[in-house]
């Protein structure tokens, strides 16, 4: 079954989310889109196979070809459209936050649970990192004992110099920690603070980065989130998890690193399919995109001729213990060299 | 457009493209498959929407709703399968290796020819690795000068102990730095030879493992390939180009690693796009699974309102300076714990 | 010149010292040793050339042939010997702390600055550290930026059961990051407070460990510790120092970590010297020590016979392009193999 | 016990070695020197404090107050000293090689076993190397299972435009790995073979830079060793070993990686003296070369107590859990900012 999905603003992110469905993965359709900036969602539409262009939220919702919604309009909008997906009874993926304030997130947790069934999930996309999948492993495998604190920094290079406040780098960008954490350790936060260190100088003259922010768990664990927005020489997401008999930590190229019984570790991948999974997934994605316009890109005949060819080579050095030189045909300009 | 394939082979390697043009991919379908276990064709096909099966790679290729053919069957068959896609004018992607024997590979190059379109693709997927990316990229960038010499580690964890020969080090698995080198380089490899050291006493008492493969390049770079078939630690494939002017190599846990100028680095990822696009595919792609089946496993409303909730506290504490509380509605049954 | 050193306190570290002095270090001679249990100074001076027991530290000091002085008696007794030091005009070298209270260090201060001469140095040692050095030499080649914070941790494997207490955790752990970061940063401390995580169950009922210690630099920088004395996986001392254009942090394995201009980076070695110095110390420091007892140990004539043995058969090798033997002399017993 | 050594050879290494007896390690010192350039021998024993010249290897090796000898005169030059000193029976320390060819090298070892004693030792120090060890005591600890092969890459970043030739990175460089890999495996090379990749344009035109060196070890192990003298871009020295079980290597910046068991791993110290061993040496040696000049140079009496200051406030603040101000009294002149 594909899942015609319906796309409620076609901002930076919605379409990202479109380009994802429509591109990327499997199963899903866009075919429905609508955006404050109707003009913005009809050439969105234009781009797409089959998706009608609806004035208003409550319009796409309510079309009956629409089987579920994804909501990528400004925060403040959220609420009424999650709330009209809850009423259709259709699933809605809506990006974070799910709404700006408490009550909104009340009233929507509430008539989802009117309506008797879970139909809403939200955008916290850290949740789906391998990274942090692999820190959660080793949390819940007891690898290294009781946690008791965290450490994090959250470094964007840059902020927009306008409407990005210090409030922002809150709820914008160290929103993502709290979801995390919570989570991570699956508990809730009974606390918060804000520690503030020497500001930037980059950045609006208003705003005060970075920031430290405290968070602490129901257990006690302490969770410090360095958020520094402006840090000017790349995004990087680091995390450590301290725990009673070691500690486990995003690595810097990925993985995780362990730090245990005098020692600091790291996976070695087990096969094959675990250290180039993606790299199937793009090649027979971009053979499927060649075949679909009829061109051609990959590794050619020439190319599978070739390997064969020294592979011989190497089979008569096998049995012959001598160099062995390679002599190939002439390659033909059908063939040219790939890019 | 989706692309309908047909799939030549449905065992280990045949399932797993199935499974990706399926459930992974966007724009593709398996609407065929055949394989000399007629059985086992029949419990893939079973599995599928709507695939017929077929006695032979023949009458596949025949049917008009096939569009394109994946061989995925022993290397010895697929010589015919790839000359009768030729043949039929379909598009075909063929596993490694093309065929077996130089003379086999040159049929096909020429039925190609003759056919006037480039229609093969063979599964050489290192092509598509983001590490070795980073390191043609670094290479035809000029950040290492010319290239002078390569180090290439290919380890797997064991072998089957009946069937896999110390010629298989080589044709299976060598093969795969074989291509790459002439990919990387964008040139031939003009000789051969093998070395052997010390043999490991793992595997089969016929079997020579380690060997030592040398590949020349028509510009003289040397290539050593330590190739060690029954490695037990893990599956790790390592590799490092020596320049005139520096040195990339795979990292240990991804990216590249560049040498130059006194100094050793990697890449900080750009932005949140290449951090953490995986995780939105991931996301993504889960959410439209759950709907698709009529389930619910992401972060939820009631994620979402504690979110809200802690970031409103945080925002207090920015404002007072103050450790503050997050108060918190009870957690109703309905948003039972996740995971 | 020899300084003739008097050791005040032979417990452990006033060992360590006096073995580094007499067996590691040249230009140093210890030539008097005192402690509140005398046989143990007794047993320490035996084991020394020439060193006179003194009963008390005064003794000790008043020594015409002792030049300098090295305080490693505990803490509370620190004081009255560097006093004693300073009275008779000669420089000491106190461990930390140079006394336990504020008031204790200003007699120290205002002793010092009576007698017209800097005479005292505290043994705050991480400011000797390579990589503390690095991250200096960073900060101060303005390769991140004007700093803005720091994080640090401080990771014991375990502490005594026994009188080890919460305010050791500030007191004789986190004083060398609060000595270390004045140092870095040239700038006073004008603030601190503690937050405390979930305690770990290892370690004292009374011990609440780990603490994160926060100091204010009268700058602005904010530096967070986190100590933990029962860590127990090792000793694992981290630092990252956060500026406005990039972080530098002490390596995993040694040296510095740059992450500046969308990449991460390290040194890589400029020469042999910066490589391998340490090996040619211990190298020379063991044939000293062999030659002093008449022994043998390192490299012999033989293994420089079968160097330039097998030199010349690569030689032979580089002439012929093929292998070639090395043909070696019997191995007489008196070149026995080496351990 | 002092051990008193005449240099032979005041050029670059033996002044390097000269300081490092005099200024570095404990029990030796220089009494003599010779050089063929008698004026250089003058200006280094004017730098020393009783250091007498003499005009010839011969002299210099009678004189009755020379306990031992350190010969680093050029290499066609050791036979005759080092043979001379075991005709004394004194303890010789001979830079490497031994000697430029097997029948002198022969000849030493025939003049050592007449003499009935070790005298001679050869100064391979990669033996003395940290990084190695720890790769020879994971050999030898089984860690890896039985050695198969190494790697070995062993770069400069330049080399001499005249003098240096293709025979010199076997004789000079990869000289180091035939020791180090006797002394890794307890085994000697019966094979070598010299491997020719693509030559780098740096450097001489005779020059046939970089080379492999393949070294055979008597149990079949393989070596393959990367000599590039015009690396350019830093001194690069990589080693690992493949076992049967696991690899181990050094690590990138200081101690050995181990790959067994699905991981990748390294140590954490152990405790404090392994940390920072070398920053006690140096802080202690720094304070004996200040002491011997009546100067002052590390933390002082200021620092101790404003280290304490700081305590004292962390220590109100854990009772508190309130931040707390440090008061300091104004810092005195007489303890300006250090450097």
């Amino acid at each position: 079954m594909t899942v015609r999905v319906g796309v409620i603003g076609t901002g930076m992110i919605g379409q990202d989310h479109i380009r994802r469905i429509t591109q990327v993965l499997s199963g899903g359709a866009v075919v429905a889109v609508t955006d404050v900036d109707a003009a913005r969602a009809g050439q969105v539409a234009a781009g797409l196979p089959a998706a009608t262009v609806y004035p208003t939220a409550q319009d796409l919702i309510a079309d009956g070809g629409v089987d579920a919604v994804l909501v990528a309009s400004w925060a403040a909008a959220h609420e009424e459209s999650v709330l009209a997906a809850i009423s259709a009874g259709k699933p809605v993926f809506c990006e974070k936050p799910l709404a700006p304030t408490e009550g909104a997130c009340l009233r929507i947790v509430e008539a989802e649970m009117a309506g008797g069934r879970r139909l809403v999930q939200v955008g916290f996309m850290r949740r789906y990192d391998a990274g942090y999948h692999a820190l959660k492993a080793a949390l819940e495998g007891g690898e290294i004992g009781a946690p008791l604190l965290m450490h994090c920094a959250h470094r964007n290079p840059s902020v927009p110099l306008y409407g990005f406040t210090t409030e922002s780098i809150v709820s914008d960008s160290a929103v993502h920690e709290i979801d995390l954490v919570r989570w991570l350790f699956g508990e809730d936060i009974v606390a918060t603070n804000i520690l503030k260190p020497r500001r930037s100088s980059k950045g609006s003259a208003e705003l005060h980065d970075p920031l430290i922010v405290l968070l602490e768990m129901a257990s006690g664990v302490l969770v410090d989130v360095e958020v520094f927005v402006n840090a000017t020489y790349g995004y990087d997401i680091r995390g450590e998890i301290v725990g009673e008999r070691g500690t486990v930590s995003l690595g810097e190229a990925g993985g995780a690193v362990l730090k245990r019984d005098g020692r600091r570790s790291g996976d070695v991948p087990a096969d094959w399919r675990e250290r180039f999974s993606r790299a199937y997934d793009v090649e027979l994605q971009d053979w499927l995109k060649a075949v679909a316009v009829g061109s051609s890109t990959g590794p050619s005949s020439w190319d599978g001729y070739a390997a064969t060819a020294a592979v011989e080579s190497c089979l008569e050095a096998l049995r012959t213990g001598e160099r062995t030189a390679v002599s190939l045909a002439e390659r033909p300009d059908f063939y040219a060299k790939e890019q």
